[in-house]
């Protein structure tokens, strides 16, 4: 069984699985895993780890609408070093203030590779909490911020020189969108984060709310560092839409809804899309792009 | 820099760290990492893993008084037996339900080694929360339950025969002190559950609260099945009060709260010294039995 299998299975068998984070009397919570060889490439610093590590769990917190309370972390190493602990948990403060929630420490433990768990709380708001489930034919399909940070940082810690490095360990520090899914709380009638890309993502939140996507690709904010990086329009496309790794947020809101809601974004609301009516033809495609079938794919080395 | 040492470290950096839990405006959160190699011994069911596990997070969120809500795991393993993961999900669910709380979900990983990071969340009564730190002179020195489960189980792991492991297993699987820290909310002056052993928590509590501890060794309650694999008295007193890795509650009552309180908790509560004011001499010890310094240290093999 792959991994992806036994989160269907585990999401089969628990009310609250599938949505980004469970919520238990208006408390949302939330819980993820990094390791040091899938998750912080060579030069990663540990306050970046700390930062984007706290901060994946806090964009999860984000797209269930709700306001981010507190987060705890589990720190674990071979061996225990105090700068690169301190380190750790500067960023994890970091990332809490910048999204007005509290870092309130965690657990150390001895392990063969660095590996944190992080878990984030936070309250629902009175509009209640935002699922995946929700998306109506005709909701305008929209995203925070800019994509392909990630797949950008990824290709310049390759280079190693030490401004690629520190700009790659920028790239990894992203801004938890918590205020823009706070703003979009109440008007969005689905939202989840883009940490498995955006084309995962579409098929998610289509197939959670029966419904299908039709995209625009030309219509997607991608991160001027993907263009540094790209190797031509395929694969900045590539980078942006299928990589992941990065935590904007995903959502459908009610198109008269739009002009005021974007507004209200501070990381920025963009259309790139349109939620239809589900095909009742299985062979055809849940989530088109220009017409063309978007795959249910992450990354695939070499671009398409 | 040792894991006790780095603990200190972060505790002197955050607030709320230092304490079996945080508290963040009436929640209560508390996070923890197991091992396969370090905390599941060869014969632990993955039932019995995801109710430990899970379990020690409520222990936590029991040591505060406060009443548990709910609990998430990261699952990670290096490959996704579905069998497995659903027998570990059971037990997280039967130890959530044992404590009137919900099993929410949580994330999954792959890792080389079968570990998991467990989370729990819970309220604050009105009567707040209970630290370490309050314990005063006069008060009764209690705890609940019987001590030593966890270190009569590992040794029945270690005997390997079939009906050995099953008791093992069903040692393995505590009752989080939920209600019994409910009903000590409000009375105790301090409390904290005893993961480190009776030694070391007598002495953490003693000193969070600035305080010293006396104690009677033969009151301390021994669970049976230490009497089973202990090599004699010394023996006994080493696996029930220097093991750790039980989950019961220590607590500072003051004397006269006592009998009621004690009749409000289900897994009983028994005294087994006093609080007694800090020595002005560095070199008196602050935890004394029967009169003999009782060392701030968890098990050593070949016992006393």
């Amino acid at each position: 069984m792959n991994e992806r299998d036994a989160l269907r299975a585990l999401a089969a068998d628990l009310p609250h699985a599938g949505d980004d984070a469970a919520v238990v009397d208006g408390t949302v919570i939330t819980t993820d895993m990094l390791h040091e060889r899938t998750d912080f490439p060579p030069g990663t610093t540990r306050y970046t780890a700390g930062w984007r590590a706290v901060g994946a769990s806090l964009s999860d917190v984000a797209a269930t609408g709700a306001a981010a309370s507190a987060a705890v972390a589990v720190y674990a190493d071979a061996a225990f070093d105090r700068e690169a602990l301190d380190r750790f948990v500067a960023g994890a403060v970091d990332v809490c203030e910048a999204v007005d929630a509290e870092y309130v420490g965690g657990d150390l433990d001895e392990h063969v590779e660095f590996t944190t768990a992080t878990t984030a709380i936070g309250r629902v708001t009175d509009a209640g909490p935002v699922t995946r489930g929700g998306a109506r034919p005709g909701d305008a399909l929209c995203v925070t911020g800019e994509w392909g940070r990630s797949a950008a940082a990824l290709r310049l810690f390759e280079r190693g020189d030490e401004a690629s490095v520190e700009r790659a360990n920028e790239l990894f520090r992203f801004t938890p969108r918590v205020a823009d899914g706070l703003a979009l709380a109440g008007t969005a009638t689905a939202m989840m984060d883009s940490s498995d890309g955006l084309a995962r993502s579409c098929h998610q939140l289509a197939e959670a709310s029966g419904a299908g996507i039709e995209l625009n690709r030309d219509a997607l904010p991608v991160h001027p560092a993907v263009d540094e990086v790209a190797d031509g329009d395929g694969e900045r496309f590539e980078l942006a839409a299928h990589f992941g790794e990065d935590f904007e947020l995903l959502c459908a809101v009610p198109e008269t809804a739009l002009p005021t809601v974007s507004e209200e974004c501070p990381a920025g609301l963009t259309r790139i899309g349109t939620v239809v009516e589900e095909s009742d033809d299985e062979e055809s495609p849940r989530v088109v792009a220009d017409g063309d079938s978007l795959p249910d794919r992450g990354f695939t080395h070499g671009g398409e």
